[in-house]
C-alpha cells in the first residue's frame, strides 16, 4: 500500500496545526507537508516537526503571494514527491482587524481585499498549482469502496456563515461572509473541473463548527461553552468525514458532522 | 409628489447606459445621476445628457478607487440632492481578458482580484456610501401599496452563473462566478442591515438575462438568437420588476422576469 501524502495549508496554529498533528498520529506512514506564512515563528509546528523527523515538511506560503504557492508546488515536485492524496486549505481570517464588520460603517476596501485574498483567492490558487499532484493521488484519503475511484481530495475549510441562504438573522461580517461564499463557489467549480478525466479529485467545503482558536476567541463569550469545540475534536470529526467521502460527495458544503449546508 | 432620484453606476455603455435612457423616458420628472470611470469617453452617455439637460448628471467613479465613490457621495449631498430612491449597481467585468476562465490554467490572482473588486467590492462600497441618502428616499421606486413602506431600493446586477446551486454542468468562469456569489452575499447582508430602522431600503440581486452587450458578445454564437435580449428589453423587464418590489422581497436573487434564483 502506498503511504498517504497530505498537504495542510495554514498550519502555524489553530485548526491547521491540529490537522498536522492528527494526520501524523492517525497513520504511522503518513507524510505531511505543512505550509504557513512565517515558519520561523511557528514554534509549535517546528516542535511537531522535531518529533516527526522525515514525516513532516514545513514550507513557507503566504497566500497573498502567488509566487510562494507556485514555488512550493514546484519544489515539492522536484523533491520527488510524486502524488498528493489530500490538500487541506485551512488558513483564514475573519477580518484583518480581528473583528468582523458589525455594520457598513466598518466596511473598507482593505478589509474586503485581504479577506477575499486569504479566504477565497489563495485556496483556489493552491488548488490550481497542486491539482496535477492531486490527480496522481492513490485515494489514500476518502472511501475506496466505490464505483468511480478518486485520486485525491481537496478540503476547503469554509464556515456556516458563508451560506447565503442561512444568513437570515444577524448579517454583518461582510468580508468574511462574502469570502466564504466565494470559496464555496470555487469548491463547486473545482468539483466540476476535477471530476473530469480518469483521475478525479473530490473537492468539498467544510464548516468546522465553532472552535476554540484565535479566530473565534473574541466571540466565545456569546456562545454556550458546550458548543465550542476543541481544535482536536473538530479535526477528528472532519477527518472521519473525509474517510467516508466518495465522488458522490464532490462539490458539497458539509458541516463537521457531515450535515449538508445549503449555499 | 416628490420627483424620483436614481443613481446608475456603470453607465458608460451596455445595460447601465440603457438604464439611464429608460429611467429618463419612463418619468418626465426623474433625475438620474450616472457614474462611469471615464466620462470623457462615454460619448453616448454625454449625448444623452445633452438631450436631458438638468435631468442627468454624469460623475466619475472607477470602482477600483474607493475615494471616487466617497467623493461622489459627498459631492452629491453637497449639491443639494437630499435623497436617493434607487441605486443600480450595474458595472461588471467577466474577466479583465474579456473571456471567463475555461479551466484552472487560466486562473490568476490578477484576474480574480480585478473581477472581485469590480463586481463585488465596488457595489458594496457604493451601498455603504449612498445608504444614508437611500434611507431618505421617498419610495418613488418599488411598490407603495404595503404595510412596511420603504425609502429606497438597491438593485445589484448579478448573474445566474453566480448561483452556486445552479452551477452543475459547465463550471469555469472562476472569477466571474466567485464575484457574483460574493455580490449575492453582499445583497443578503445589506438587506438585513438596511431593513432595520424606520426608513428601510430594499436590496435585491437581479439577473438581467443574456443581453446583447460587449460583455457577453464573445459567447453569442453559442446562444440561440431568440434567447439574447436587447439591452432595452432587459432593462424594461427589470424596471417593471422593480416597480413591484416591497420589503417582502428584500434579500432575494431574482431573474429579469421575477423568477427567484437559488443561491
Ligand atoms: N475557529 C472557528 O470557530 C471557525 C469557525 C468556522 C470556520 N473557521 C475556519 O477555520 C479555518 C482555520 O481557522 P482557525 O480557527 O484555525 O483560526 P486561527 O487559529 O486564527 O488560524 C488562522 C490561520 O490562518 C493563517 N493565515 C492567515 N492569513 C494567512 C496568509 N495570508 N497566508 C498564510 N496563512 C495565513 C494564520 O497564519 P499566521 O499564524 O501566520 O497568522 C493561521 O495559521 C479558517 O479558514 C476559518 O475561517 C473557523
Ligand atoms: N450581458 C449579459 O449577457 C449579462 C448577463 C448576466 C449579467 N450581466 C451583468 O450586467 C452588468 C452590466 O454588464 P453589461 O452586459 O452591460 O456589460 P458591458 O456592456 O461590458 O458594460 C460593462 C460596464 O461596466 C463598466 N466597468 C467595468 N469596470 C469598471 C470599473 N472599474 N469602474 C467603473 N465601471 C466599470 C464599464 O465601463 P467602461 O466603459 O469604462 O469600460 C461598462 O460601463 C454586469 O454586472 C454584468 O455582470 C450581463
Amino acid at each position: 500500500m502506498a503511504s498517504p501524502v497530505a498537504l495542510v495549508q495554514g498550519a502555524s496554529r489553530g485548526l491547521g496545526l491540529q490537522f498536522c498533528r492528527s494526520l501524523l498520529r492517525r497513520s504511522p506512514t503518513a507524510h505531511v507537508i505543512a505550509t504557513c506564512r512565517n515558519p520561523e515563528n511557528a514554534k509549535e509546528l517546528l516542535a511537531l516537526q522535531n518529533e516527526n523527523r522525515n514525516r513532516l515538511d514545513v514550507e513557507k506560503i503566504d497566500l497573498a503571494l502567488p509566487r510562494d504557492i507556485q514555488g512550493v508546488a514546484e519544489k515539492v515536485k522536484e523533491s520527488g514527491v510524486s502524488k498528493l492524496d489530500l490538500l487541506i486549505n485551512c488558513a483564514g481570517v475573519l477580518h484583518p482587524s480581528g473583528r468582523g464588520e458589525t455594520s457598513l460603517r466598518d466596511v473598507s476596501i482593505e478589509g474586503l481585499s485581504t479577506t477575499l485574498t486569504t479566504n477565497a483567492v489563495g485556496p483556489l490558487l493552491m488548488a490550481k498549482h497542486f491539482a496535477p499532484l492531486l490527480s496522481k493521488g492513490s485515494g489514500e484519503y476518502g472511501s475506496k469502496a466505490q464505483s468511480k475511484p478518486h485520486a485525491g481530495v481537496i478540503v476547503n475549510i469554509s464556515a456556516r456563515v458563508g451560506s447565503i441562504l442561512d444568513n437570515k438573522g444577524l448579517g454583518g461580517w461582510y468580508s468574511y461572509r462574502m469570502s466564504k461564499a466565494a470559496l464555496n463557489m470555487a469548491t463547486k467549480n473545482l468539483s466540476i473541473e476535477l471530476a473530469r478525466g480518469r483521475s478525479p479529485v473530490i473537492c468539498v467545503s467544510v464548516h468546522p463548527g465553532t472552535v476554540n482558536t484565535d479566530l473565534s476567541r473574541p466571540y466565545h463569550k456569546s456562545v454556550p461553552k458546550d458548543k465550542i469545540f476543541t481544535a482536536e475534536y473538530s479535526v477528528e470529526c472532519i477527518l472521519k468525514l473525509v474517510d467516508g467521502l466518495t465522488m458522490e460527495d464532490t462539490g458539497k458544503f458539509l458541516a463537521w458532522d457531515g450535515e449538508p449546508i445549503p449555499f
